[in-house]
């Protein structure tokens, strides 16, 4: 009944999207002990996602053969405007009815019982790639998750640069001036032409202009509503024209957008996760790096593409580092 | 006779351009005692252009009163390819004939009689307002320099980022994918929109194509041979519509490309300096703020636009930081 495991006690991790909370409980070396998966709530606000990520947690902690209470202290990686001191989330579009700041941090430690700490979402999976996947040679990098938008998180002389708390905002970086409306409203951002979302509703509008394509019915025949990672990689595995058309134009946004990252801070390493850069992997991290190849500034030393090491887990152990 | 000044030892600091070499001799406390300008040479080499900036300094420490000999150090900020711990500068493009390193700190302190340090003229730009102009009231700020090229400098942390060494390439972000021509041969760069190299080569090919434009009048008038700043001014204050149009290309382009730059960085102030920057002054800094504001992923609190304080003299005054 010893609480005393390899390398110290036992934490939790909790990683909160749009579709799912991934949940993970991990020894004093990081390694993981038990994980649980459960769909995010599309109702019940704030406080119907508080309930379910303190049963994910659960879920996991049971499956590790711990009880929750046990744990030392409890990471949760969140989308939205994060005060991590106050432990509050605040505007979070992609959850239901998230906008006003809600105490997540002390409301699921009442849920719980052990203490929690909550950062944004790309910050913790930027610092999980950093500390324990493909960054841990690199003293400067720049994560790229590419999903339903696209995400940054920075690392500069092996710290997290967050600048007045909304740094990494790669996605909203201008690579077509008057471009493609972007879900954020704006125009010719990376993630108009790059985010899952914007992909989408892209695919969706030439579909019904008469294009054809096998995504939607890949998307229904797994019964999804929404074109997720695997439906793009399996309609790219069949050769579907319109999938590859805007997985093309997402590569050359990506292409251009890293590309101006990186002549910016010059940066060692670029590691790519998110949904889609972890289910296309290693060749279209490739892809992504020939697409910035012509646009990098000194291009006889680009900097190490990488695709993240933690996989779908990474959110959710980097979590579990906020922790310690 | 005593060398002693207020606050310590006379240095100098002298910033090397493509056609201007600036020089000044600072006191302890960073107060120009003396200052001198001579054209760049055209010719001769690396070999020729610092017997001038050898001169040039001895024209400004005569200036103060001084001799160059009995300076504590000097600091040269210079354009191409920087090592700075061996001294040396290589691929300075805008100069005669340097594309080879060639050891600067070495030969000037040869010429000079006091020890030399270089480095990048655009980071000891950016150190001078830092340190001593706009941007003192900060610890983190990015620095425009609008001239002939669009450089940046970086500062985190109160202390410079400059990645592996090139860091701040802010005219070469990509603000339009598949756009025009840049000086440096790649497409779509904000430089080859808003650097004054490419302003003028658009202004030399829209009047040979017939627009009509008082830029190249103003410019044999003032005994020129290329569109300076004040050359844009001019035709600006004389409401010359291709003068206007190119110029407000250049805002455009300059607001996608710093917007981004701050999305990505969330500084808390930018600086906008370099020569067009400063001759323009605050009325084309706000403009530079307008076009920005549509694009910045945080639109509530923009970060401080200022224009560097320190104006002509910023370089060659941040160039004899480096002689401490």
């Amino acid at each position: 009944m010893s609480p005393s495991r390899r390398g110290g006690a036992p934490r939790g991790g909790i990683d909160l999207g749009g579709t799912k909370i991934q949940a993970v409980i991990v020894d004093g070396d990081n390694e993981v002990l038990g994980e649980a998966r459960h769909p995010t709530p599309t109702s019940g606000g704030p406080d119907g996602v508080c309930a379910e990520l303190a049963d994910t947690l659960a879920d996991a902690a049971a499956a590790a053969g711990i009880h929750p209470a046990k744990l030392s202290g409890v990471g949760v990686g969140s989308p939205g405007a994060i005060d991590a001191d106050a432990g509050t989330v605040a505007q979070a579009r992609n959850l239901p009815d998230w906008i006003d700041p809600f105490p997540l941090a002390d409301r699921l430690a009442d849920a719980v019982g052990a203490p929690v700490r909550v950062d944004n979402d790309v910050s913790v999976a930027t610092a999980a790639e950093f500390e324990l996947g493909v960054g841990r040679e690199y003293s400067s990098l720049l994560g790229v998750f590419w999903g339903t938008g696209v995400g940054g998180g920075i690392v500069l002389n092996d710290e997290p640069w967050v600048g007045r708390g909304a740094a990494g905002e790669i996605g909203h970086m201008v690579v077509k001036a008057n471009g493609r409306r972007c879900p954020c409203g704006r125009r010719g951002c990376m993630e108009a032409y790059a985010g899952r979302g914007a992909m989408e509703a892209r695919a969706r509008k030439l579909h019904k202009n008469g294009k054809k394509t096998e995504l939607f019915k890949i998307m229904k025949k797994r019964g999804r509503e929404r074109l997720t990672s695997g439906v793009w990689a399996r309609a790219l595995d069949q050769g579907d024209d319109l999938a590859r058309e805007i997985v093309a134009e997402a590569i050359e946004a990506l292409g251009n957008g890293v590309a101006s990252a990186v002549n910016l801070l010059d940066v060692e390493a670029v590691v790519i996760g998110g949904g889609l850069g972890i289910r296309l992997g290693e060749p279209y991290a490739r892809k992504i790096s020939n697409a910035m190849q012509p646009h990098l500034f000194v291009d006889d030393r680009p900097p190490a593409i990488e695709v993240a090491a933690l996989g779908d887990l990474g959110g959710a152990i980097g979590a579990a580092l906020l922790a310690r």
